[in-house]
């Protein structure tokens, strides 16, 4: 594993070392269930709290606002199945977009089932929503509108305190999917009118298993999670110390040093990019050329298939994703590059590269002398690439 | 800490060394994503899957019937409201008991008030279900039985055997919350006719925050966290892999050598039970004399506050608990309590010891020689104790 380089920073994160010595002592001597009312108990719940004060600060909130959850899919489901069913008397339209990630999606699906109506605003080629679409799209029955803040993708970032704002203008309660960029880009839920904001702390080097739903005071989402009186009886299940730990500590140090961190990085997407312009014939940036992720890097590469790309770099010892992890073993080409107007072959031809704080320019060179002559021999096998190749 | 004696393993257990060190690849180099297609990806794969074959194999399951889950909450919220769901054409009707864990009454809650029917059945003074009662409960329009393997607050076992036979010969799902169960009693899904079953590996030695449903195959409760395509699309959410594997090792251990580890705990609880009540007067042994939990000590004592007598074993280095560490911090009395037909003022006084494999003969001595005076302290405080005193 030494030699690896480690290229899909948005499918998950190596755990940063501090975040794993903070997490420690809750695998060890510190195993008490807060809930308990004794010392051990309490000083577990103490941890809990102060992990609670790291994250709310981190995103601009009151620790009050916070609630842990399994994951950032949780996040998504309770939010959004929550504000459905708490305001279902009121109306029954949701507004959402074509390109958010599955959690959100097929979260949708289930309460258009249940007879909830769903408009999935379309975007822009280069993954944009208009919040012009948003404002049109409101209609007296709408209760909830959930746009994600950067897509996990093709990086692009939407326009989240400009949909807030109008969200707030018409009295429609505002989710947003920031699982990509919490720890990425700078995220204010005050500042950009959120009402709920789903993360997950495995994207920012904490622990996998452990995400947070932020919920502005007043807001009040039905219960997903029913049983015990855990998170001021909001979400039951005993308190996954250790990890929410690891997700205060991994907050605090991805976003204390935020913008030196996202110059850093985006140095080197910049720097990715233009290489791969520069040596590589027949491709197409996917994502917004300038509101993206630091880290995010996405090409269609004409003439051949994303998976025989990534079998190739991982034999050379790159990790890169054709898109999304979590829906590997697909055969279907991306929803998200479908959505920009990509054509079905071409949204098949394509790589995310994503860039983390412990990536190097060397690793970066590296990938520019391999990914050259790993597209050059796929394109070899294409005879699609032969005739365009004749035609010249 | 060193010189704790804890004694609320049925709250949570101290993580095993061996399942810490099972862990901590998966919180350094083995970093990544289970559904990421490279090596990295796949050997967190691996890893996961070699869990889920140990967990299957701890409860006579198949790897294929086994889901991990967030918690033991998330495994009852999902069986419960996933049949509920897939079956309500079928009928709205579910039968339980009244003594239930929170996390599958207050679902039970939640689904009442969407229509479903749910009948509570009693239980007897020792907190047994009757499976006649079962039997005569069941309807033309009944969908499911959940009733749980072991009590959480007064340890009684449950004719989990004769339900499920009863389950079965009526085509009803049978679902059981077994998270006190797993990993302190021998639990056969085959043999025990059990459709789905709930189980939490902070209960057993493992980490927090990482849980599991088996469900039988050919059983399709509607999913509950809707998202991504991990454990075969039925449950989203980028795997939990160091809990996981956690998880897998904790149960291996757990169950490896359960009856000599059933043996070495019982005869602690035991000795307990019979100083206690040797030592102290107006005493009442809650949950059944001998099908109960290995670990699990329940006495309530007259003239005194449970809360009270927690404080004073804490100060005195003793970590107990009044009943379930999910309602701490209510002030009613324990729902358990009250089903048994305990009256109020008696339910209060109540106290919960629960040994697990690392207690010792030392620590249940010194407990014996603590709690008789710490119980007089109180009840010299109780004009209600002065008084029985007078007459006698």
């Amino acid at each position: 594993m030494t030699n690896l380089i480690y290229l899909d920073n948005s499918a998950t994160t190596p755990l940063h070392p501090e975040v794993l010595q903070a997490m420690m002592p809750y695998f060890t001597e510190e195993y008490g269930n807060p809930s308990s009312i004794y010392g051990l108990g309490q000083s577990a719940k103490e941890a809990v709290e102060s992990a609670r004060v790291q994250v709310a600060e981190a995103i601009g909130a009151k620790p009050t606002e916070i609630y842990f959850t399994g994951c950032g899919s949780e996040a998504d489901n309770w939010a959004i199945k929550g504000i459905a069913k708490a305001r279902e008397k009121k109306g029954k339209h949701i507004i959402s977009s074509a390109i958010e990630h599955h959690a959100v999606l097929h979260t949708l699906e289930s309460l258009e089932k249940q007879g909830f109506e769903v408009t999935y605003l379309p975007v822009d080629s280069d993954g944009k929503v208009s919040p012009e679409s948003v404002k049109a799209a409101i209609r007296p029955d709408t209760i909830l509108i959930t746009i994600m803040m950067a897509n996990n993708e093709i990086g692009t970032i939407e326009p989240i305190a400009e949909i807030g704002a109008i969200a707030k203008e018409h009295g429609v309660v505002f989710h947003t999917d920031a699982v990509q960029a919490v720890g990425s880009v700078p995220v204010n839920v005050a500042e950009m009118s959120i009402d709920m904001l789903s993360m997950s702390a495995h994207k920012f080097r904490g622990p996998k298993g452990i995400g947070a739903l932020y919920v502005k005071n007043g807001i009040r989402p039905e219960i997903f999670m029913h049983g015990g009186a855990q998170e001021r009886a909001r979400r039951a299940g005993t308190e996954n110390v250790a990890s929410i730990v690891g997700m205060g500590k991994a907050i605090s140090l991805a976003t204390g040093a935020l913008s030196e961190k996202m110059q850093k990085i985006s140095a080197l997407r910049d720097y990715l990019i233009a290489g791969i312009q520069e040596k590589i014939p027949y491709i197409k940036l996917n994502g917004h050329p300038t509101d993206r992720l630091p880290g995010n890097v996405n090409f269609s590469f004409q003439f051949i298939e994303g998976e025989s790309l990534l079998l190739l770099l991982d034999l050379n010892g790159v990790a890169a994703s054709s898109g999304s992890a979590c829906t590997s073993g697909s055969l279907d080409p991306s929803h998200v590059l479908l959505a920009l107007g990509l054509p079905h072959e071409i949204a098949h031809g394509s790589l995310r590269l994503s860039i983390g704080e412990q990536n190097t320019k060397e690793e970066i060179d590296k990938v520019l002398e391999l990914l050259p002559n790993i597209v050059q021999r796929l394109r070899d096998m294409s005879p699609l690439y032969e005739q365009v190749k004749n035609q010249e």
